[in-house]
């Protein structure tokens, strides 16, 4: 999406190890005239898929879920980052593996939310190794439910994330494909 | 807003304790066109106050406040939940207290992001003890912004948050007002 990518080569800041800030139009500051745009893209890439829902994660992924969700007019879910490891036993759980953060972090969805038949559309901000969308496909399958695919903003190609869950049979579409990255020579797109 | 008051009728369920829970269409899960809704309903309150911006807070803020921005065409900045007591120096800070879960957090703004001569206007989906926006307006404070008011959609008017903030001149707007509220005898609205 050559809007998404000119923003990018405009607004994001490369930085040391492979960090990619873009802080100031896509997240904890939202252009949402752009979301919307991109909302719109996703709508024309999944309209034939039968969405029946949209998934996300907190926080970052809950505006652009939104912002996508009013074109399907479907409902929206996120799940949770739980706190505690004691799990109320109402709730379908994964464990999702940060390589930002180096930790594991258990995300929760109520059982109420998550349907046998529902079709679901994943939408997060970004996609590094995947990780996040096989927690919440492991979540949909709990469920009964479908993944029809992952609406990515940003994906950063050369971690490889969406091959692997290309290899599992996941439909992945990403509105920026960041190829490199380099605070000095800045950033090329596929 | 009588939609919201009548959703809140049907599927709300009231717990002990006090607590409202609004999971099934308003957070956790989210009826996007409700929203789409009580996004045009804040425009229609706030579009004569020159607002340039949209304040909430992560999580649960981001989805409404998302869906209200785009009826201004005006950027959306969230506060982040800061999980370190080492905050770094580019940030407005404030301490909030959540009656709720019992604890104070920290909510951090980028300092890039709240400048002088702003008109701001907050965002949330709940109000109770009105400390969530008094900490949005701190930091809006010391970004050399003005708070506008504050728009939320579901108000306890009994605990009294939004006349503690409107004696501080807070201009508050609720959706819904929940004066009274039992497991047995139901929900009234102010």
């Amino acid at each position: 999406m050559k809007l998404l990518e000119d923003r990018i080569r405009k607004d994001g800041i490369v930085k040391e190890g492979g960090v990619l800030r873009v802080d100031s139009f896509l997240n904890h500051q939202i252009d949402i005239d752009l979301y919307c745009e991109m909302g719109k893209e996703f709508y024309r890439l999944f309209k034939d898929s039968d969405v029946t829902k949209i998934l996300t994660i907190e926080a970052s992924g809950i505006g652009i879920a939104c912002i996508t969700a009013q074109y399907f007019h479907v409902p929206v879910v996120f799940a949770k980052k739980s706190k505690t490891s004691n799990l109320a036993n109402d709730v379908y759980s994964s464990v999702v593996h940060s390589f930002t953060h180096g930790n594991d972090s258990t995300i929760v969805v109520s059982k109420n939310y998550i349907r046998p038949g529902e079709r679901i559309l994943v939408i997060d901000d970004f996609l590094a190794n995947g990780c996040a969308v096989l927690g919440l496909k492991d979540i949909i399958e709990q469920g009964g439910a479908t993944l029809v695919g992952a609406g990515i903003a940003v994906e950063k190609s050369f971690q490889n994330g969406s091959d692997m869950l290309k290899e599992q049979g996941i439909r992945v579409e990403s509105l920026a494909r960041v190829r490199s990255m380099d605070p000095d020579d800045g950033i090329e797109f596929d």
